[in-house]
């Protein structure tokens, strides 16, 4: 059994479950931290395993570009090559080809696009992105769609939803490799027509896990929401979901609510390189001055190696100096902190008290 | 006793010994660290304990620019600021006044300058440089001397000399912090005259240990030899001696063959940042396009984080896509490789073999 529901809140659609992946079991809801070149910038794995994390999210878009799947493979697959012992999903790189590359072309085959490492022009298929994927050797892959940006016409949504589901099955298709999970991803802008007719018809394909894609992308914190009410309900109850690039505490909580299963964000990482640190009372921008003498660690509340060992004024000190430990302390304090708050989502849905602590985690952030 | 000689080498002058540091003991000769701005770039105090490290130099003209000797001291000294458990020692300034600072003007009193973080002008003497070394904390801290450039003039060198021992006069009158050793530094550039000179009357003074400062500023391997035959011989054989910023690994050999105790030196973090590794064969620049598909590690005798970890051709990638955890694997490497390379000295010279070691080494170094 790949995915179960262990815990299904009462009150809400927030479910506890498992997801068991090469033997490793993995709790849910859970939190994955992103790789993108196959490193969680500025930590070691070492250090990522001390936060906590099981799973991260690396970007086979990005993997492809530099240093190639071919060499991922030959050099034994991507656990190997960056020395990561947990699990790994990648995406399939449809978000980075729309958002990232010059120059795309896109038809009913494949996508052509050009390499912004090296101005290569190259040409994407379902079928080359699951080679990809399966040459990376992931845990958990994506089949490859289209994402439109937001906003968007609902003509121009339709188009990319049926060229998703019709890459969605030949992505099935080309996808012989047992080891690997395959996801489905929902896509649709903000049409509830849409999202609904997507997610019946990946659902009928039967995937081992179905992603919510092209959510996060600038319509707003109601509107992800509402996507997210009437989307789940066409999934099945008993295969993983997961919401992709997101995201912020709060969005996480507004998701776990709705039933989502699985979160992927630069968010902690790439605040904690900005030097913004998460604390349960709210956020720490450790460059102001009011920290310049301040002995205090960046949340007392907190067992990080960084919160253990090192005061706010201390840190300041760093990213004033402009010293590259500063941006590591940050992030693995900020990784942390995401474990940790999907833990307390965890234990809360077992308790049936998931609801309850949502509320008292919006009051104390907002008070701060 | 804070320093004790345990083997004295019969075919050389190199010495196994012991400093004792706050109840700590340290072998050496020592290799230390250097953590500039209070902290050894890109590494957290955790990694760098795992390297073997047990004493590290920081910057007190860095320190004192920013974040400022007075918060130091008020957050509770620059191990608790830091979060090193380890012994630290602090360079007096001397060096990088001179060779940092724009405008400089010297006295008979002091040094004015004008600070390159702000602008500001700044007057150090003796006793303030002692002072700040006193708020700094660390165990080991140096005199204030007037360190000149490569090549010099005699007669500007010895003025140097001279206000050097001056300096060092009132340092020792201004120190008055028993838990802190003090050092008194060696000028004279390469004058053997104005060498022995100084030793001499540092000796005289009763310093609990000797630095010799002004080496490795571009006057070459043999002259630094050289100038290390002479001094070290009017220096006290029961007090620590320590060669300032040397050196690469041959530097160290043969400074270690002329009775150095103890070294520091940015070459292993710097070079790591550099992508330049050291191995037991030589050099590895990683972004050399023959480790694309590297599968080895950096060092296969390597027993680091790094080399049990990761393959040349994952660290090459890191460095090809400019990812920071790159920069921390290669300098936690290098700061392991000159740890093992000490800890091999000290063994070399307990059993009296340290000679044989030493062209053993330069043997393998220098066929690869």
């Amino acid at each position: 059994m790949f995915f179960k529901v262990l815990t299904a809140d009462k009150q809400t659609k927030a479910r506890r479950g498992e997801l068991e992946v090469s033997g490793q079991i993995i709790p849910t809801p859970v939190f994955m931290p992103v790789g993108t070149q196959g490193t969680i910038k500025t930590l070691t794995p070492e250090q990522l395993e001390e936060t906590g994390t099981r799973i991260i999210l690396c970007n086979a878009y990005h993997l492809c570009l530099r240093p190639g799947s071919e060499i991922i493979k030959r050099l034994g697959g991507l656990h190997r090559f960056m020395g990561w012992k947990g699990a790994i999903i990648t995406d399939s790189g449809g978000f980075q080809v729309f958002s990232l590359s010059g120059l795309t072309r896109i038809s009913k085959n494949g996508v052509e696009f050009q390499s912004p490492v090296d101005g290569a022009k190259l040409f994407l298929t379902p079928e080359k992105v699951i080679n990809i994927q399966n040459d990376i050797g992931a845990n958990i892959i994506m089949a490859f769609d289209e994402c439109v940006p937001y906003p968007c016409e609902k003509d121009r949504a339709r188009v990319a939803v049926e060229r998703t589901l019709d890459w969605a099955e030949r992505c099935l298709i080309a996808h012989n490799d047992d080891s690997q999970a395959l996801f489905g991803i929902v896509q649709g802008s903000v049409f509830k027509e849409l999202r609904i007719e997507c997610a019946k018809s990946l659902e009928k394909m039967n995937f081992q896990g179905y992603s919510i894609g092209g959510l996060s992308v600038g319509e707003g914190r109601l509107l992800m929401n509402e996507v997210l009410d009437y989307t789940i309900d066409y999934l099945p109850l008993e295969k993983p979901r997961y919401l992709m690039g997101v995201g912020f505490p709060c969005d996480i909580l507004d998701a776990v609510e709705r039933g989502v299963d699985m979160f992927d964000c630069v968010v902690p990482t790439r605040n904690g390189r900005n030097g913004c640190a998460f604390t349960h009372s709210g956020k720490v921008k450790i460059l102001n001055s009011q920290y310049k003498e301040d002995i205090k660690p960046l949340d007392e509340t907190c067992d990080c190696y960084t919160c253990k060992n090192f005061s706010r004024a201390y840190l300041r000190h760093l990213f004033v100096a402009k010293e590259i430990s500063g941006l590591a302390l940050l992030s693995l304090h900020n990784i942390f902190y995401f474990q940790r708050l999907m833990q307390q989502i965890r234990d809360s849905i077992e308790r049936g008290e998931f609801k309850s602590f949502k509320e008292q985690f919006f009051s104390n952030y907002r008070n701060n």
